[in-house]
């Protein structure tokens, strides 16, 4: 079987996953709709693609936060990468070390952080937070991160509490008793990811800023009105993301949200987005209708479940292939040549 | 079986109940277009979900006309409930009590009112009338269902004839002979539904009045010009409904029309919506566009057929459990914080 | 088998006829997008219907240039009724005039006019004209037309040449030996409907006005340019048709360009439609949108397929309950209600 | 089996062609989205067709950069003629000369320009060039179409590198070794299309210019932008395309794109389409909204797969009969009486 796009890879993980391992990271909230929008929205904006451009040599490096990636994709932050692959966030970040690019690693690994800066030491990854109703535990998870030299905080908004995911109810998913939470086990067990804080508020922002100095980064932003709030609080950058689709359903699919996202903001702080990439194309939409990097979520794990981190890295060199020539069949030569002006913005 | 959300119990219901009796309550009129309607524009008003707001205390009582209930769903009215469960409408009675919810009692019940009330001592219900040709008939519903408790009266006002629903048409549609529409025995036989009045008009709303000092509630209105009829005819509540899609094919879906009847309103009486209701989620929207409450119709026969009031009342709990969560996920912690800011206004 | 509605007088005729027969009345030209669009498009138009009017007495009856119809359901001209039962268009006169409606014969009968008028003296008859290149054998049917007592006189427009439709060229449709289109058979033989005048303009609207006494309807008028001439030309009437999507696709449905052609020609002339009409609230939607009657075409064959006369009788009874049952159930007690105000416009 | 319309050849060559030979021809990028728009984007455009206009004479000739053909339908150029039948491109210039129309011949031809002119001498040709990395070998290529009599030059613009078509990657797409890019021969080794020069820009328009004194037609443009910039740089024609959907995926279809460059050029130059024909009203649509004439590029390899020189004929002639009757359907007696009032314009 010749792995050619990424859903070749996606048939691949369908079919030898265990059920409950796929169902788990296929799920979506309630009938689905927004994990599946997510993708369908991408193909209603369509390019105007530009020729007679010279894109004989083509740069598609980029920087977030001031770090330079080789192409603007990332791993977005999922959980539990040992239902893909036995090494599990091990092999995630020695992927995304060796492709040069960041992976925000979840706090619902089962590796420990440790275990993931020593897999791949030097490489470009975030954390990603969920507060928990003992802070104390996450304090000392941000505290752990920034020493290990994780360069960048993720706090995901928009999970006060989970989803509901019919599969996950029906198949009474839970992790295989040989697989850990393991960040969390010094703190308390999870498996039940009950311990969240549903009372978390803007006003938590200012106490993660108290405990770290790394640049936090607001995952789950939807709104124009939560958008000028995240300015507001002092985060260094927003993730526009429904959590592909597995908490609201019917909510709005992420690149329509990036478009607004990105007018409130109007360039005070970095805008990114996951959900729905499936294409070196999609990527080029995303930076279009500005947003300055993407994150991949599903797509990663079927790499994973493909081959570990040598699949991971089939896909982003796959993304990053398709990404480099959709820029030249716009007629675009290097990601600063990226703009507004690629889509056809009326029909949105 | 896992019944994890509503089509479950509607699969079930398929399954089991004798072909007869499913196609009664799945028909609508015509190509059944507006049936399907009533769901499907659901799906086209996406939420715009906000974050970061204080979610670990959450209230979701509400109240109607006076009444308070434990969640902004209650119990449309629908005919033979025996036909899903044999203990019928007592089986309804007692599942919406326990669950703290109203229940609308048919004209078309096969229980009689008193049996209905028996049941179920205490629990908030409304009786829904149909005028008939003979209105001493009707007098003496209405003063029965008042003297035994009823709190409120609701006027259907869109079946002057009984629509066309095929299916009832091929299979000869009748009450089983052991069935009975019992509130009506005294006054006359009715299987063919024939003797209700096509001459009703807004003036007997003036006669119902006088009948009782019953608040009174239209059901079926779905245009801003018969809104403010209803308002200035003294109507104490609007149901905006299509009677399930079972009337005049191919007019609008009720939370299309619920906008414009919500502005003719503009708050003078209480709104509230039936039709198309399968999720949790859509209960919020339907509150986010001006609802009070909304009713649900197939979904609790669906109930009643899977395991009677035990399953009423499973169905009603996973509908407030979805209720709950989709406020908690769109940011609301109280019904009173529900406000159309919650939906893309712009798509409708 | 229970016939219930139109689509089960399809279901039979796509039976029981020879596949020739069926593939002929079927056929729409090309892609067969027209005539699959007349019937949607009705679907795009929401009712807007008003309750609690008084519909006891129900007054379905019209005028069609002067003449009294028990509804506004007439039949559109077709041709050959013989591949549909055996005494042809006798049993399309008798079933109208039965059913006390206009029935349009065809230049293309398989009965002569002589043979028509007789099986069913008295009816209401207009009479269907394709000006050929031998002008002369026009001028003789439009003059025996007059002689038998037809009342009008219907143009087709939209015929110089035969739209092209795939199947009859793959069954090298052509008629049966012993069927003939007698009407021409002294004239000229016109199996393969050569002999049609396709240099046919506006000014020979004045050359038959100059044979016949009769009200001339054109029938084929898509535009509001064309409604314009037509009136400037001086017919009496205008049916809005694609000729069943057989002639050119991919022009408008039929319900669409109706809205059009009301506003150009501003109640100078009376306006009809045909194509499309499957139910009887499609007839209310046409006459909302300001058709003063409307013609069914194939619906009349699968009658005649059926049970000849008494089938189409089927047919007329049954659009004309549900049209009688639309009408109630939207507020309206007679023909003079119905107007704009029953439909959604915005959705145009 | 006959042969009756496009899809009839397009069936016929799915089974019989080998199948990494229909994959090559029939590929798109990606997802094969801007393939398919091409053709829906037809049926989205209706037709306002007039009635009762004289179309007896019809004239469907027209005139391209000064040259008559038979009716505004050519053959857009196509790689590897030899994949459909074994005549390759000498039965293609054949068929087009029979039928006096443009052929445009492929940089990729599987015959050389001398014996594309040898076998169809006097034929109206252009012949289309990329412009390779080695620019000597495209010089020769131009001077030597010039010498043969080709009377255009098509520049291929929207080719810097080939997109990606998953199935000819699946398949290991090359060329049989008994086939050749005689073209190139002398120059280079070109199976797998590499020696483009993807650093080409507008300048080199001056470039071509210089080599020869044929007119230059750029082949490619989708905006309006590049359709200005064509025309300052000298262009004597414009072909909008999208490269049948091959290269970057959900760019617009040419339809759509086609009314746009129409706006910006103001009549300066020639604008031609190609790109989702599949009828000869297709062909109607695109010269209503501009277009001076159309081009082919499966649907004549399809005739070609069927019969060689003749297959070709037939599709032409069914397209040439099929423009023809539509005209007149549509109420135009010759080319010069079509125009934008033949289309719903609001509808785009």
């Amino acid at each position: 079987m010749a792995m050619v796009c990424l859903s070749d890879f996606e048939a691949y993980a369908k079919k030898y996953l265990p059920k409950i391992a796929w169902d788990y990271f296929a799920a979506g909230a309630d009938d689905c709709t927004t994990r599946d929008e997510n993708i369908l929205a991408y193909k209603r904006i369509p390019f105007r693609p530009r020729m007679l451009r010279d894109v004989s040599v083509m740069d598609i490096r980029t920087k977030i936060l001031g770090s330079e990636i080789s192409f603007p994709v990332g791993i977005a932050p999922t959980g539990f990468h040992q239902l893909a692959w036995p090494d599990g966030e091990k092999s995630t970040a020695k992927a995304a070390r060796a492709m040069d690019t960041c992976y925000i690693a979840s706090t619902y690994s089962t590796c420990t952080l440790e275990e993931i800066s020593t897999a791949a030491p030097g490489g470009l990854r975030w954390f990603q937070l969920y507060i928990h109703r003992n802070r104390e535990a996450s304090r000392q998870l941000v505290q752990r991160a920034e020493a290990l030299g994780f360069r960048g905080l993720v706090l995901t908004a928009d999970l006060p509490y989970t989803g509901k995911r019919r599969d996950d109810v029906r198949n009474g998913f839970r992790l295989p008793p040989h697989m850990k939470v393991k960040n969390l086990e010094r703190a308390f067990e999870v498996c039940k990811l009950s311990p969240l804080d549903p009372s978390v508020t803007w006003n938590d922002i200012y106490w993660l800023r108290s405990l770290t100095s790394l640049p936090i980064i607001i995952k789950g932003i939807l709104t124009r009105e939560d958008a000028e709030l995240a300015v507001r609080h002092g985060v260094q950058g927003i993730i526009v993301s429904n959590h592909g689709g597995r908490q609201l359903d019917e909510g709005p699919a992420t690149i329509d949200a990036l478009v607004e996202v990105v007018e409130a903001v109007r360039g005070r702080v970095e805008v990114y987005v996951d959900g729905g990439i499936r294409k070196g194309s999609d990527v080029l939409k995303a930076l279009a209708l500005g947003a300055k990097c993407v994150f991949i979520g599903r797509p990663a794990l079927w790499g994973l479940a493909y081959k570990g981190e040598e699949g991971l890295q089939d896909v982003l060199r796959i993304l990053q292939d398709e990404f480099r020539l959709s820029m030249a069949l716009a007629g675009c030569a290097s990601v600063s040549e990226i703009g507004q002006h690629l889509v056809q913005f009326s029909r949105l």
